[in-house]
């Protein structure tokens, strides 16, 4: 048998761990520093938990765990010769994996709602699980990294958020463009254009403008059977986009808004200016796009997108490597109405593929062995043991090569695990007291007195 | 709809977390500390890879994922009226959650031996799946911390991985016995008694000598179709169990051996004395235990298991919290044979649970803000967020009360969430250029120079 693992998952190799732990230790050092603490939720769902929360899409991606056991012991025969998958599916799958972190956790606050203090800030970082297509950046396991804030309405929460991704960005290196838009400017437009209810389907066609243009986006809105007249008021809003600056645009809205005397696009630029108040400058730390519009069916205020910069960096990376948003009812479909919550989401392999491409992993990442002591034979080993340990105590990770193997292969071994240090610790050198010690980087020798080398280790290992 | 979660399935609080995170992270440390090296393996395996691996009842054990779409299309109609769960499954699933750490990285060993330098020594902490009916202390997702080393004879790693085991629960403070046994003594013994084929069964029964008792065992074994002359031969072996100490035990399996001329329990029991040599004292650290199997098919040597030392602490945990052992030839199954390897697979759960029973929890264990300012509304908020910023850049967790409200309920917040200070910056104290400080364990207020508020935290709070 040849072993293999599924299309779209993954393994992480030490190297990888090392550049992994990197980015999620950066988020998570973050989210402490803003006082968003931790949690984390369980991965297999009860299906009824995901379904219909992401869109019929959303729905189809659902990773389903078949029931346990006889699992067609209550499925009526006679039904199996005529029933569709889907329907099968209910009878015989009860619980999912994890789709997102943002519909657990609302679950989790409405289970847990008399033992949480709101505003709840919460952090969450692990694995989501979706059946996508696999390709090239699009895992079907990968990590999201959550920060979210639920029990309260204040703009602060998202002027808070907001400087979490610049801080985390600015300690990755990476230059980022955050865009700002909110769901009640296009749910405004949609007003207007006497489609309220088709928002969220409006809104993922207008998200589409800066892969398809202006004419692909009417085409895809006339396909979805908007009429004319509707795309008319819609194309009065979008007509400009591209052509001029972000804090252009905002006037413009501003302008369509008092025109239309819609109360909605009012309150939702007036948001939107009260956030970039904060910044003290526009297009400072955040950049105004009306056509974003994020695909989540439960975004319903301030909608937030970040990608790479690709004015201050050689980077071909296109898709938004961190995103969040305003979802005033959330709790709502598990029972809990009226509790408004704000988060973003980074996500960690994306971010990952940018340090990559942009060679922007720090020098010296490394989670290898410091000191490795040659192995020569049973007798020598037991000896060494007692001062490996009292490395060890002293935080110096040390291993003693297991075997007694040839000088070479011990050798090699250290080099290829990038050991920074090798012990020679013989008969001869034990019984004059002494251990030799060699610099695997620059090959030189030294030879120190056994009692004297936790303090040497400890002292150029600069270890606590 | 009342949101809830699958039974054996859980959610961690933020109490919970810091609590865990002090498990995963002290287990995370020696495992470093001995040179061994993180990966991760897919959550989602090909359901062939698992399968076969457990035996039957851990097969069953495994949570099976419904393939994606339509996944009846390729299942004949005219079956589906006389298909049993199990033959129907094979049909509409072929991947499946993963059910220990061991056979994914043996899998991981093979896809990756060319670029692996061995002895490979790695660790894994990742959660795995189980099926099992939910009780008290057994979880379907729970975490598992595994160290193993692939590709060395040496029992050298036996004696390090025992060591690991002493000092995550020296630092853990749990008082555990050690207990080692060997599977060769166990075949040996099946051999003796004309059942070599059946020695994981054989096995798997002798573990329950300590619940069931030998007369149980007995039983256990005429009801497995063990015959009188095969149970006679067994008996021999185990009549003193419990009635005399591990070294006696091991010199009687010794004269055993001998009578028996069996040179696979002479191994084992050689492999065991040299292992205890290392530690210089017999029963310092281990204890030999000839009635231990585990239940695991692949352990070929070595078997090592961990629980609580009820005779030193009030503990009425008799699940074993940490386990392990040798086998010599895992990768075989993906194709790679010959290759020994041993491992230690520590159980973070039950560990979580002793801790929590015996109240050894350190105190102070937290991960909250260290810092609050109270929000007095927005202008002030602004000019407190440079400041907040600069706590942050000094590696001090901080927030702002997002929303400006009562007092009261700001303060409660901050008590709830057991933050230690909270700052009062309003408009009377920032036009002094100062800030009251309120530590909130003993109440006392301190009013500090805005420019001197960095270094004041720092000092306090001793962040580096």
């Amino acid at each position: 048998m040849k072993p293999s693992i599924p299309k779209g998952t993954r393994d992480f190799s030490p190297q990888e761990m090392v550049k992994r732990s990197y980015i999620l230790d950066t988020i998570r050092g973050v989210f402490r520093l803003y006082g968003y603490l931790p949690i984390e939720t369980t991965s297999i769902e009860n299906l009824d938990t995901l379904l219909g929360k992401y869109g019929e899409e959303g729905d189809r991606l659902i990773f389903k765990i078949l029931n346990s056991g006889d699992f067609l012991a209550d499925v009526k025969n006679s039904d199996l010769n005529n029933i569709s998958s889907k329907e099968l599916a209910r009878s015989i799958s009860e619980k999912a994996l994890r789709y997102d972190l943002t519909v657990p956790f609302a679950r989790y606050v409405v289970m847990n709602r008399n033992d949480i203090t709101f505003p709840f800030k919460r952090y969450q970082i692990q694995p989501v699980w979706r059946a996508d297509r696999p390709q090239k950046g699009r895992y079907r396991e990968f990590y999201q990294c959550d920060a979210d804030v639920i029990g309260s309405t204040s703009l602060l929460n998202e002027v808070e958020l907001i400087k979490m991704i610049d801080d985390v960005f600015t300690k990755l290196n990476i230059p980022v463009v955050i865009k700002i838009n909110n769901r009640k400017i296009l749910q405004g437009i949609a007003d207007k254009m006497g489609a309220s209810e088709r928002m969220t389907e409006f809104a993922a066609i207008i998200d589409k403008v800066d892969k398809i243009g202006m004419i692909g986006v009417d085409e895809a809105l006339k396909k979805s059977g908007f009429n004319e007249p509707q795309r008319a008021v819609f194309r009065s809003h979008l007509h400009k986009k591209g052509t001029q600056s972000g804090i252009q645009d905002l006037r413009d809205i501003k302008n369509d808004a008092a025109y239309f005397n819609s109360k909605i696009m009012a309150d939702g630029i007036n948001e939107i200016e009260h956030i970039i108040t904060f910044f003290g400058e526009y297009e400072g730390l955040v950049e105004f796009d009306f056509s974003l519009a994020r695909g989540l069916n439960y975004y319903t205020g301030t909608i937030i997108e970040v990608k790479v910069d690709s004015s201050k960096c050689n980077s071909q990376f296109t898709s938004s490597i961190a995103g969040g948003g305003r979802y005033d009812d959330l709790t709502g479909l598990f029972g809990l109405p009226g509790i408004s919550g704000v988060g973003i989401s980074f996500g960690a392999d994306r971010i990952y593929d940018v340090l990559e491409e942009l060679n922007l992993f720090p020098d010296g990442l490394s989670v290898s062995t410091q000191v490795m002591f040659v192995n020569f034979g049973d007798a020598q080993a037991k000896s060494c043991l007692e001062w490996i340990d009292q490395l060890r105590k002293a935080g110096i990770s040390t291993e003693l090569y297991p075997d007694d193997a040839k000088f070479k292969k011990q050798m090699n071994y250290a080099d290829a695990k990038k050991i920074a240090y090798v012990v020679f610790a013989g008969e001869v050198e034990l019984n004059k007291g002494v251990v030799k010690i060699r610099n695997m980087a620059s090959g030189v020798e030294n030879e120190i007195a056994l009692n004297k080398m936790v303090e040497y280790f400890s002292k150029i290992l600069k270890t606590k």
